[in-house]
């Protein structure tokens, strides 16, 4: 069993971290009870704002010694639960731990603290002419965040996820060893792959507290195009296209006439053409302008050819700020338009990208329930968002269940997976039990317990 | 304790494996006893072509019934015994799994067994217009050797390693249970990475008997350039200011003119020149020819400034033959050279590379041993050999040990790790331990026992 936080461990705790620095039940704010989208709710029994790796090593420490379940969080943007306390204990929020500290030309690597918002290591690195390719759309996720979901974003594209530039990690066992993985290195085939274990572990194996990243040299040339289609079909059939053109694309987003409106609604921002069912932006970057303008040229012909009706240029700062704020909107505008609402975050074959959307309209229609979506067409990654609408309770739970199941079974028989960068935390528990099976399930409870051997003997 | 093999052992094996794929005891060539170093030498009990996931699964469930040891082998060219069957037992070859199964021009993926030579999957996707970057040295080692090792080779500082590369797995678990990770999917964030935790494992936690790979369109455009340099000093303190010029190089190799006369001598090819005593090869990539010839103008311009006598294209047929042979000859050419040798394949920061080259000569005057060395100065993957030229036993491995201590002391020193590309084996456990301290030793135990339950318990 778990132990519930008294006196003494208040006490404790008190004796290394300063009064304003952390926080107890009562004085908790209800946005630390919940994550983004706020499927769960539940509150820690004491909220601590970590400084240091010294500092969460000695957290952790006591709280293994104690039997006291932790539960570290950076900026609670996730949409699954897995920043939640749902075992109340301690809370560790990294968000304070936010210092870019190093920034090394020669290794064209940066080293952070994990509470350093993608937006903020963006700016850096961007000032310094350097390229952070990971670009989720949620700007004010921690990177600590970024690391634990393997965020995808965007550019994956062209130029992959979170993943592929964590080059070292410094992290905190759940018993309080601090550990390093990788370092400033290209290459390594020294013994098992402990870094590429912790992306994606979503906090539950250890907590990053320093991550070396990857740059790449800023490309100095960026344009994007929006393409409007008379409607959804025609948008989704010419993906496939534009990927088998081997044009070196960037971006490849979809977008409904319906999240556009949203956006628009939510934002009270004009988006540049409104006239038409189904949207496609590409994007483009290099370093040679002839050779981007050729490459946009070609793939704007080839889009024309397969039923765009026009292809704007996304060139003044004005139609960027209207187009980008949109696309970045959406969750949110979405959000907006109901009551409550829970998302899929599958992932397919890029090739299988325009079947899912016209399933999700099937699905649509079957359950009889709104599930917008958007995403990222140019990599196979899908957010479907499933709308209760003033439904009852009973009834919500019934056909969201129900468009939850032939969503994921869809993304199986397509040979995808259940989240391409949300994670699974709480919400996706049992979806990702299906997918996997058994035994890779018992595998992953055999992983947990290599990292915090006491963790099957507490529940 | 394991078990040793019987005749009823081999009644079962052969009841599925046809007569011509299973080799017994004394029928097994010396071949099979040893990998391309052969540093130590082994025969295994019984020796076994597979050409199935299913026959590795039936040979695998029989094998951990009966506490058999195996040891999975490609074409047996690593050089730190993993593929020696130390224990005796079953070696299972894939070699003969060696069939491209797919190529999926939507997806941008090769499906392959793992028994395909690298040298035959680069021929493959080439003539289909696709690149499979990883490049490592050995192009007749297998993908599944590859795999095991996360390979890494020569286009590592533009394209990244084996690991990048790698979707999606069918592996074979030592319990003969067939599990797939990952797939044809770009993004994924669905459970622990079990994808990369097998990637670079060495074969110790299942049998890899498909894989699922990325391509990329194939760049129109490849021109090397060679650059002689009048002494070792100024050619690699040359190789930290080109990667700071951020020029987008695909490799940047270093030669030193003793390892090239070497393959010169073994090869019985005359390399383009001969006249300094040290050479920097770089290559470049793209679709753009101008683009390209500004790239390499420049770093031309920057190299000579930096003290290169000269600037070869590798342009004809004749020198691309006489440089990639060479280059090709370079382990080949020293292990002639010499009665026996070993190695280290030691990675470092990038912009350390130049200071540990220069360590390599300091330990060899300090040692009293010759100590030649060439490698991926772009990425910090350096192969250093260790010479016995005709010491007697005793001295040999003194000498040996003093040298190995010091130059892996040294790459600590500079946060590097013990193996960039050839992985640890039997060879390098000890180096390895003092890299990664007791913590993560006992870590990889642990995860070892996950996928090997009876591991622990056989010896």
């Amino acid at each position: 069993m778990y132990k519930k936080i008294d006196h003494k461990d208040i006490e404790y705790l008190k004796s290394f971290i300063p009064e304003d620095r952390i926080i107890i039940k009562d004085d908790i704010s209800h946005d630390y009870a919940h994550d983004e989208l706020g499927g769960i709710e539940s509150y820690p029994e004491v909220l601590i704002f970590v400084l240091s790796t010294l500092e969460v090593s000695k957290i952790m420490k006591y709280a293994y010694d104690n039997n006291i379940p932790v539960v570290p969080r950076g900026s609670g943007t996730d949409l699954v639960g897995a920043a939640v306390a749902i075992e109340g204990g301690i809370m560790i929020c990294t968000k304070m731990m936010n210092r870019i500290l190093e920034l090394d030309e020669n290794n064209l690597t940066v080293t952070v603290e994990p509470g350093v918002l993608l937006m903020q290591l963006q700016e850096y690195v961007e000032a310094n002419n350097f390229m952070y390719p990971p670009d989720p759309g949620e700007k004010s996720a921690t990177i600590g965040g970024n690391i634990s979901t393997n965020a995808g974003g965007m550019r994956a594209v062209k130029y992959g996820v979170t993943r592929d530039y964590v080059r070292g990690l410094t992290v905190v066992l759940p018993d309080g060893t601090i550990e390093k993985f990788g370092g400033k290195i290209v290459k390594n085939s020294s013994g098992y792959d402990f870094k590429d274990l912790i992306i994606g572990s979503e906090g539950t194996l250890c907590i990053v507290t320093e991550a070396i990243l990857k740059l790449i040299p800023l490309p100095g040339e960026s344009v994007s195009m929006l393409l409007p289609f008379k409607d959804i079909k025609s948008a989704i059939s010419a993906v496939p296209e534009i990927i088998k053109s081997k044009a070196s694309l960037t971006a490849i987003e979809f977008m409904s006439l319906d999240t556009i409106l949203s956006a628009q609604d939510f934002l009270g921002k004009k988006f540049p053409d409104t006239n038409y069912e189904a949207y496609i932006l590409l994007t483009f970057d290099g370093n040679n302008k002839t050779q981007i303008e050729q490459e946009y040229s070609a793939v704007a012909d080839l889009c024309i050819s397969l039923g765009a009706i026009d292809g704007y240029f996304i060139d003044t700062d004005e139609r960027k700020k209207s187009v980008w704020s949109a696309r970045g909107a959406f969750l949110e505008a979405i959000s907006a338009s109901t009551d409550e609402m829970d998302e899929c975050d599958v992932v397919v074959p890029k090739d299988k990208i325009a079947d899912f959307i016209l399933y999700t309209h099937e699905v649509s229609k079957k359950v009889d329930i709104r599930i917008p979506s958007f995403g990222h067409a140019g990599d196979g990654n899908l957010h479907i968002y499933i709308c209760k609408d003033g439904m009852d309770e009973q009834t919500w739970e019934r056909k969201l269940n129900e468009a939850f199941e032939l969503l994921y079974a869809k993304a199986r028989e397509y040979g995808g997976q259940v989240s391409g960068e949300h994670g699974i935390g709480y919400a996706k528990k049992k979806y990702l039990h299906k997918q996997l099976g058994d035994r890779q399930i018992e595998m992953m409870k055999g992983i947990k317990k290599v990292f915090d051997p006491k963790n099957d003997n507490l529940r």
